[in-house]
């Protein structure tokens, strides 16, 4: 459970964080709708009524769980930001940042990425909201780039389409055994590096 | 049912394809692990005495779904080869071809890359070498451009695989109802032109 323990590491009591990494981990390998609430319950060593206490459905848990990983990928988007000026600068803080994250949470990005079929209503439109936000970040620095000349891009929407891709992807890859695994910030500027040659036209 | 049909056009008695294809919906739905082989006979309209008949067990659908995705992925990465000279081109045209694979069987695809956990060791295994082989067209196309200083790229491997990247992710987020979603054809050619300034040095 440890690529998980931070994202919540202030939740309380301590029954109710344990859960939370007990349902990430059981999402994760073998999926949201083949997860019982009494797997999880058993597996962060609680009882069943002290689940419903805290999370009285299943989809509660996979609310929290999307809603928190989605506002702490845009939170950390919005930080990388911070003071740092122009199109090209931002866009590679932007790509190291999302990298990052994706390879440092990937367990936990990968129930974000690939259980958003199993939100309810309300909830997928909040985090279709959060997710308009975060690629709307990538894509308001390609569109500025573009428009000054510092950047090049025929398609800014489709190729900040591209570069999430080339970050979130990162989650599937990203520790399940794959040989040579690079280290997280290695990984991030790597990545970044490669993001800005995409918008940068050939001389 | 429709992205998944030309993939098993010629499996015979229709029976099996059916369940091929029901099975497929299934997994990519809901999961492998929450689906039942009561279900998928139930979605194909045949009798579960049918179903074990073709497929004994819930595992053997799975390995023949991602055996024959990936086959046919590396199948097409091996035609768009086919009579292109010089690693630029090469690179170019594996990248179209994958994207356009992705995106025109996203469903397909989404069981391919997402249920490798699911697959026994042996199956698993034969997967693990189609993965590398297909990753490996492009990995080999960036290392000679690199060689002859045709394409630019630190750490080909790296580079490769987030090539794959963008071209993997398609399956996660086309189809599920994305706005202004573009064609297969234009989403490859734009995607392999962004590819190939990934390893264009600016001058």
């Amino acid at each position: 459970m440890i690529a998980a323990v931070d994202l919540w590491a202030d939740v309380r009591p301590d029954s109710a964080r344990r859960l939370l990494l007990a349902a990430v981990d059981a999402f994760a390998s073998h999926g949201y709708a083949a997860t019982t609430t009494r797997e999880i319950s058993s597996a962060a060593g609680v009882s069943p009524a002290a689940l419903y206490v805290h999370y009285p459905t299943k989809a509660d848990l996979l609310v929290r769980i999307s809603r928190d990983g989605h506002q702490a990928t845009l939170d950390v988007g919005l930080a990388a930001l911070d003071g740092v000026e122009g199109p090209a600068a931002r866009l590679h803080a932007l790509v190291a940042t999302f990298t990052r994250w994706h390879a440092r949470h990937s367990v936990v990005a990968r129930v974000v990425q690939y259980e958003l079929a199993a939100l309810p209503p309300d909830a997928f439109a909040e985090v279709a909201r959060l997710r308009r936000r975060i690629e709307g970040l990538v894509r308001a620095e390609v569109e500025a780039g573009a428009a000054t000349g510092e950047l090049a891009a025929a398609d800014p929407a489709l190729t900040a389409r591209a570069l999430m891709s080339m970050c979130i992807d990162v989650a599937r890859w990203y520790g399940t055994g794959t040989r040579g695994r690079p280290d997280p910030d290695r990984l991030a500027a790597e990545y970044a590096d490669l993001a800005l040659r995409m918008v940068t036209a050939p001389q």
